[in-house]
């Protein structure tokens, strides 16, 4: 009937190839005061999916928020009020420790996935997620794995989260002691960015979001590195406007690299934007998560900089540059932990297993990114571990004599 | 700089609209004998990355398989050291309980991820998952959420897999006693199809799988149906030919319908293919898993058809035809859960918290596909629960004159 009996021999051996296209919109807004009555961003991204009856809606908040925004739980519950007819709480928001402790403690999936449960959410629901990167990473796992995936609103409330993390198309959780061990590629259905929540940093966090700014600058744009330097000071001093496009134009990178670099899902073996990501992760998990993930980043960035000018391939000058930079806007270019270099690289105390447990997660050929000049990277396969000791070395001098050099900096300028 | 100040003020208030594609190429083989060291499909499968390194693979099998396979451990061995150039077998392949045991034991899954970190598997590395749907579906949930995602060749090994949930896009396993509440929508790498496997078969197993083919043809290709019709002596009796013929054509139908009918990931809420499901999901739940996936299929297609007869809609002589093919493939079309109908829907033993249920996972208002004609699937948003009471009351006539109406057929065929 389908096929006759003489085609039927050749239906072994043969395959059919399957070619299937998935796309995926998002809106990053940028806002101020989003419980604001009169602010209907967040309504208006809902009401944005033209489904009539409200829709439920269940909220995942970072603890530490609280503290700075007291009123928090109450202006969320006033605004789905006000918008009942876009909107509605399905239950209580639910409380989440802030920071990597969100990510390393697998109970809170659970918690989340029954929450999802009990509040009878659907693919059509949505989990606003509240909060810094670990938070929001957490959240977007629980919700891409839900019903094979509900519809994530991230609101991230940190310069990192903002400009890096909460905008783009992953989410993980930690296991087995590595950064992201379970997560997936899922895009949420809109972020919004609220600049007010940005005065309840505490300094480290202010400046710790800085730091992949820092990172998308020096491998993509060398204006916007230009634009960092020459606004260090008012960075450092947490200067409002100057954080604002700092933000703005770093999320406008992230976004075109994922949208146009022809691999968002990371299929390959290149991850340019993890450029200087090596050594953080490792160093995060080394010193206990003591280090802020932009603090490691930062390192890290120090770290495949000094690599780049020893392998000959950055020049001295802008080198220099970079690392006064980062001194500049407050980041410790050293820890003890980088001098953690035993001579068994797959010992797991050793720095330089970051290496291997990088190229583990990236999959393939191990793939750095490392700097031509400032504004421009380009991808190595090999390393030189004896390079990467000297550069070490480097950087440890180069904070003992911190101080005296961001001095000479400023009378640079 | 990046922005002069009189820009700046509008940048809140603004938002950046991102628009990613993502594309995913996969390869159905169909073969025979896949471990024989002469048939290359699946190191072909893995040198298809043109890396250069033996790839590190991680075998998961259905442990009723070795029943029937006893030298399947050894085979895939063998295999892997004739191909050690293309793959190499990172650790001993792990056994896993076969059919929806492997969905509702949710240490499987950790111990999957410790197997992938143990391995030092990356998301170049592979997972092969042997077995039937169940098992696929846990190892593909477990592969899409290491690393963010590590390459998954299915190794389908029942008629259902082979022909439906073993070459598409989806994951899962359950949760909260709901079908696939935690799962992914994640392509694999390659799927390959040995029908040497299908003579491990148990009658049961074996039958289960045509159903998803009687609802395919149903919503999609009359001509299929008919093939179906002809040949449901033949498929009965495990002729080997029509299983190869239908498994082939049912595939290509699910995967065109993946590809082609513009929305591979399930973003809206129809979901055609699921035509028959709202009550087979329900069923197996209700039935504690009595019911094989494709037995609580078959009565969820007879349901679904009789309401659509009901209705009006569907011709009284295409609704006979439909139970009839399904009876003389030798299922039962009624099963005494099919009379839990509790006064409260929301009642979780009852069939038709089902819906409710469906309507949660698609997401979205509710939408049923029902038959217009045999080929030919419609959409509908509400029911009407009395006629659903009328279609299963004839259900239980039909069952109970079954063997009566079986003969009849054949009369007239």
């Amino acid at each position: 009937m389908l096929v006759n009996v003489e085609k039927e021999t050749k239906l072994f051996g043969q395959s059919i190839r399957q070619n299937i296209r998935v796309t995926f919109n998002y809106e990053v807004h940028f806002t101020h005061n989003i419980f604001n009555l009169k602010n209907p961003t967040l309504a208006q991204a809902i009401a944005a999916d033209d489904e009539k009856k409200p829709k439920k809606i269940v909220a995942l908040v970072d603890a530490g928020l609280l503290e700075f925004c007291p009123d928090l739980l109450s202006q969320l519950t006033n605004y789905t009020k006000f918008y009942a007819e876009v909107l509605t709480l399905a239950v209580e928001p639910m409380l989440i420790p802030g920071g990597e402790a969100a990510k390393n403690e697998p109970k809170l999936l659970e918690q989340i996935h029954q929450l999802i449960e009990a509040a009878g959410l659907c693919r059509h629901s949505y989990l606003l997620g509240i909060g810094g990167g670990a938070v929001l990473d957490l959240v977007g796992y629980a919700a891409a794995t839900a019903h094979r995936g509900i519809r994530l609103i991230r609101i991230p409330t940190t310069v990192l989260a903002q400009n890096d993390s909460g905008i783009g198309v992953k989410n993980g959780i930690n296991a087995f002691g590595k950064k992201n061990f379970l997560g997936t590629f899922a895009p949420p259905y809109a972020v919004i960015n609220d600049l007010d929540f940005l005065t309840t940093l505490c300094d480290r966090d202010w400046r710790s979001g800085i730091a992949e700014a820092v990172k998308v600058a020096l491998i993509k744009d060398a204006h916007f590195f230009d634009f960092i330097h020459d606004h260090t000071t008012a960075l450092a001093h947490r200067d409002m406007d100057s954080m604002q496009q700092l933000i703005y134009r770093c999320a406008q990178l992230h976004l075109e690299h994922i949208a146009k670099a022809g691999d968002p899902f990371e299929m390959g073996s290149s991850r340019p934007l993890d450029f200087g990501h090596w050594a953080a992760h490792k160093l995060e998990q080394l010193t206990d998560y003591r280090l802020r993930h932009g603090e490691a980043v930062a390192i890290g960035i120090a770290l495949d900089s000094t690599y780049s000018y020893l392998l000959g391939i950055l020049s001295h000058r802008e080198w220099q540059r970079i690392l006064k930079t980062l001194a500049e806007l407050g980041f410790t270019l050293y820890v003890p932990e980088l001098a953690q270099q035993s001579s068994h690289i797959e010992n797991s105390h050793c720095l330089f297993r970051g290496l291997t447990e990088f190229q583990e997660h990236l999959g393939g050929e191990l793939t750095l990114t490392l700097l031509q000049k400032i504004g421009k990277g380009i991808e190595i396969h090999e390393v030189d571990l004896s390079f990467y000791k000297q550069a070490i070395s480097l950087l440890h001098e180069f904070e003992k004599r911190k101080q005296t050099l961001v001095t000479t900096n400023r009378g640079e300028r």
